[in-house]
């Protein structure tokens, strides 16, 4: 599995409207063949704060996901709701295997 | 959902036993009642580099899984491999509702 944790800070007037943006792309990555999770979490001790935890099958899933409608219009959205730039890393599944995905 | 996303670094040498370690707690911990989820990953970038996405039902489940003998024996077992102290964040889903964690 290849997992994208994306960290990302919010101004606080943008909060509701990056909730409400961030769960139609949620649900509308699911839908990707190579997507099989898109969790997106808010932080409770700093609500301007959100992670989004995006499983994809393979790299190519990845670079697919960012040529999506979706994606597009997500981004368009939200571009200037950033408090800061958002950081990101790539991981690997440790625990469980690729079937529990 | 009540999701604990925890940082961790761990020392090059402890990698391999950090992680056969923590897939047994993580195994173990997903048949607690109060666990829906415990992701177990690894930085691509940066091999000593975890996370643990930790999803929990309740806060009395947080609770309940510091009492098993499997997260105490975990805690034994890494508690010389980290590089640095491991960092928290509690987090509510945004996406995707609870029924499907």
């Amino acid at each position: 599995m290849h997992i994208l944790m994306v960290n990302i800070h919010i101004k606080p007037e943008c909060v509701d409207a990056f909730i409400e943006a961030t769960r139609d792309n949620a649900s509308a990555s699911l839908d990707e063949p190579g997507v099989c999770r898109f969790d997106f979490v808010q932080q409770l001790e700093d609500r301007t704060r959100f992670m989004l935890i995006e499983a994809y099958r393979s790299e190519d899933a990845i670079a697919a996901h960012k040529e999506t409608a979706h994606y597009n219009t997500w981004a368009e959205l939200v571009k200037d709701m950033f408090a800061e730039p958002r950081t990101r890393g790539l991981y690997r599944n440790c625990y469980p295997d690729d079937p529990w995905w």
